[in-house]
């Protein structure tokens, strides 16, 4: 495919040529931008459907503020496309989410322009604070803006953020980006609040007021100014109703139509003006100009590649949280003590159609995983059996509730850990590397790693029925991995084999690679058995005892080597007096860039070729 | 001393006995509460101010609801002396703290009456709300009541539950105890609005009606009373300015002043005929009743034993916040890049002195320590140097945003990690156990864990200006442990002793009973060394050479032995072609119950008894 030309895109190489355009000049070019979203993400996947939403909120931005001496912090950073192609790297948009190309989210190492790394939700204000502050200390009175969806917004994180720089000082602007969803429609009270003021006509015309006073004053006359806004607040205190923003001490501003730009100028420019930290509501509307996107926002908010045309996705195979979701509602339909808890992730747990078939006993609670524990926690308390399905990455969010609301007065909730272990494109801050660490040191904790969906299947089984408090089962992004000839599942742990020159130990997907390494191995001469562990935490004593018999062990992790299974399980052979050889193989001291699974694995020396290459000692 | 008399609580063996009595004999009843309450907290220490401030609110609480059918959840749970009194654990409130005795906070295992258990703070809102729905879905239409402090309501998880709980049927209650403070002086832009509403007479007007047409309408006329409420509201809104809690939700009621028992008891009443999610809004006065508490509260939130007549504290030593916020004032003379930061605890951390010194340059961002972790990360990346105070097992609450903004693009943050280890009478919920191994999978992260005052500073220094990403100084609650003679800190681990017959490896103020260990082992024929680690993470390469050279290795620890500094440092034995013997004590699969720090040491065999126990193999 010939690469696409564009009249004013290919000639903006900084925000400063976009500056040199006519606001009709910038229309087209919005447009011109979403053409090159919509192939780009077509052909790597990524975020469609924010992308799409932000295109005007973007080039408005670009347009009024002044990078990168001003500073952004997107908030996730999934609708970060449209700054990454108007700051210089509109030429590397086909290297996005590809081994060695443009994150998916922005970086500080990527470029000038990317004021802060990001890729979970609701840090945003936070960050954006902390940049703000520090600047104020140095004497840099440039302006800090955190862009947060309403989504996010259901976040404690942003909460906590909010409260501390509400009453800030100037040059601290926020901007609620409004398309009422999160992943899927956004929920909790806070977003039928910014439904009630969306639709508020009060406010558009206390707004054009006061947009008045604000464009047709003289920064030079601040006494007036102030003066007068002072005098038009209190007017409008009394006359209209407060926004909670105002409340919490921001100057509030919108709603503002995203998807108009000569507003969102204007509105951006107006607010430049005000004295104090400012939040503006801007509405968008998400997946914008792609017409599947925009009639089902959700199924294009994180896609694989796809046909433009028709909208299908390249490749579909069924996944462990679709395979998860099915469990779900088989368990459901027996036991009316199940729940599903999700945070805000209900399509990407697998959990649409239980959240249909049991409504009453689904619970999505926002982008909020460390009260989804802790409500689960409370659940627990009264006999309820929650089931709190979250990615890994995710679940780092509620550490302390796990600890402190299920562990330590031994409540029972399950966990769905999905996403657990290496994710691929989405890079270092969505890989599913810590749980296992995070899940060890938290006293009686039962943590499963199965490889295949019927042990997926009798894992949860057990967590629910056969253990106490938290039962968590970990499973990876994608499809099952091949199953090895003659593999029959069912236990805590199997051997699989019976080599004696080696045991070669792992847990979850990784199995399938050390299935597949016995067998090249055994071409090599070398003779080996592998050891599969089901139930990762607690070891199962037997399983110790088997790999005591060995002379050499090898154990291979897809997690952080320090505080996970390997550690523990050498421990443990030592109190069965194992003097053999041990050798750990899993994520040493660093994050795991972005590549494919099969790259990453690769890389890291997990897979088939790397187990080889560990077990091939002479 | 003779056991107090009392002539209304003697009778009260459950809140059935508190139900017959009269207003009048409440009002004495809450006297001799105060007086008991004083009495047990000056000998045992305890929660003092919290609990004086919250006397007439539970007793009215027990008077108007019904438990244990009725569930209580309350927020942080150190205002739940009352509660325990009223609930059958009078006769048991001498033992309040001590090891064995009752806790200090809720406690499901100790009472029918306690409905959640608790310790940290902003939970209460979360746990109620998944007990009210468990209930709901049980058809068990009893009530649920969160009580939460102002203070509390500065954590996320706090607004994450209000998000989530917001237009929730009936029977669901928020009571908000509202005495401006959290253990300091409550911040945040939520605690200035509050300020707001407290004094807003029109709410009073607006609550005097509701009540006439709550208090007036049968629980039959539901249609009518709905009907009025409904326009009531209506006009309230048009009126009169909504609070957040309308904004999101609830029905607001308040202000009620918190210690005039016949409002508070008329206020819940009216209360439980609303036919959704009710938030009580109540001002109370922290420390009520007790002259020196009620004038500084701060100093009398938590307290160890004390004079009752002259309210001083009956021991003191300089302990290690106040060392901490020392080198602090002493780093910021020097350099303007330092700032301070704090979540709410800046007096627990020793940062009273820098927080008036350097006002510009101390943050106290409210009980937020996921926000406190992500500001930080903002300021640094404008090259700023944060310190973030904080206590071990509060961390807890920022793990994500350690790994996720911090440690993933690597900037430069330091923690002050105070109360790490046991911290002794708060029990499971406050035992700073986890940290290390918290703080062990995230990549690059350095750890340091002195024992001395004077190695706390060396380490700050360190932490400060040699270390990039996080870098942590983790130290104990209390005071320095007694310095062996000849010992020379300074380095990232030292060697004490020269014995060949064993190598003792610790970290922290266990190294002061090692030394003890010693010595007394040396009167026992056994010669050993004792290798003390200041820096636990990395493991400093040379201290594993010089432990591989021995063929006995104990390692003590004071945390959890899962993903631990011991399970790290086998590993890395193992790389050095270790073969001799290695023993791992620190926490085994357990929380730590409450006792005095020495007590818990000894149980757990890591103290100096315990050291001599394991090394004396024959």
């Amino acid at each position: 495919m010939d690469k696409p030309r564009y009249k004013y895109l290919d000639k903006i190489d900084s925000p400063a040529d976009l500056k040199k355009l006519s606001i009709e000049e910038l229309y087209v070019l919005c447009d011109e931008i979403r053409d090159m979203l919509i192939k780009t993400i077509s052909k790597n996947g990524g975020h469609l459907s924010p992308n799409l939403g932000t295109v005007e909120l973007t080039v408005a931005m670009h347009y009024v503020y002044d990078l990168p001496k001003d500073s952004i912090v997107w908030d996730v950073g999934h609708q970060s496309y449209t700054h990454k192609i108007l700051t210089g790297r509109r030429d590397k948009m086909s290297t996005i989410r590809k081994k060695d190309g443009l994150s998916g989210f922005p970086k500080r190492s990527e470029s000038k322009y990317d004021a802060f790394n990001v890729g979970h939700s609701s840090t945003s204000i936070s960050a954006a604070y902390g940049i703000s502050r520090a600047k104020a200390l140095k004497g840099d009175s440039s302006r800090t803006i955190a862009v947060i969806g309403d989504g996010a917004l259901t976040g404690g994180l942003a909460y906590e953020g909010l409260n501390n720089a509400g009453r800030s000082p100037k040059n601290f602007t926020i901007i609620l980006n409004d398309n009422k969803m999160s992943i899927s429609k956004n929920v909790g009270s806070m977003a039928k609040y910014l439904t009630q003021i969306r639709i508020r006509p009060g406010y558009i015309k206390t707004k054009k007021v006061v947009e008045k006073i604000l464009l047709h004053t003289p920064l030079v006359g601040t006494p007036i100014r102030k003066l007068l806004l002072h005098s038009k607040s209190k007017l409008r205190t009394s006359v209209y109703r407060n926004t909670i923003f105002e409340d919490l001490g921001f100057v509030y501003y919108g709603p503002v139509d995203g998807h108009d730009l000569r507003k969102l100028i204007h509105a951006l420019n107006a607010s430049k003006n005000v004295t104090q930290g400012v939040l503006i509501h801007v509405i968008t509307t998400k997946g914008k100009g792609y017409s599947y996107a925009e009639n089902d926002p959700k199924s294009y908010h994180g896609v694989g590649s796809f046909d433009i045309d028709t909208g299908e996705p390249l490749s579909s195979k069924k996944g462990y949280s679709a395979r998860f979701g099915e469990i779900m509602c088989s368990l459901a339909e027996k036991d009316e003590k199940i729940c599903a808890i999700t945070a805000a992730m209900k399509s990407g747990t697998g959990l649409g159609s239980f959240s249909r078939k049991y409504k009453e006993r689904f619970f999505d609670v926002g982008i909020a995983e460390g009260h989804a524990v802790t409500f689960a926690a409370g659940m627990a308390a009264q006999g309820m059996i929650p089931v709190f399905a979250v990615y890994s990455s995710f679940l780092q969010r509620s550490y302390d509730e796990l600890i402190h609301d299920a562990a330590a007065q031994k409540l029972h909730i399950v966990l769905g850990v999905d996403r657990a272990g290496i994710v691929g494109e989405d890079g270092e801050t969505h890989q599913g590397v810590f749980d296992v660490a995070m899940l060890y040191p938290i006293p009686c904790a039962t943590v499963y790693s199965p490889c295949y969906f019927d042990e997926l299947k009798a894992d949860l089984d057990r967590a629910i029925y056969h253990d106490d408090g938290i039962a968590a089962v970990r499973y990876p992004r994608g499809g099952e991995p091949p199953r090895p000839e003659g593999f029959r599942p069912g236990a805590l742990f199997t051997t699989y084999g019976s080599g004696e020159d080696a045991v070669l130990i792992t847990y979850g997907r990784l199995f399938a690679h050390a299935a597949q390494a016995l067998s090249v191995l055994k071409d090599k001469g070398v003779d080996i058995t592998v050891l599969k562990l089901e139930r990762i935490r607690p070891i199962p004593e037997e399983a110790v005892e088997t790999a005591a018999a060995f002379k050499r062990v090898y154990f291979f992790e897809e997690g952080m080597e320090h505080g996970g299974v390997g550690e523990s399980f050498f421990m443990a052979l030592r109190d069965q007096g194992f003097t053999g050889s041990y050798e750990l193989t899993g994520i040493k001291d660093k994050f795991v860039a972005q590549a494919t699974v099969e790259q990453t694995l690769e890389e890291l020396g997990i897979d088939c070729t790397g187990m080889v290459n560990k077990l091939t000692w002479n």
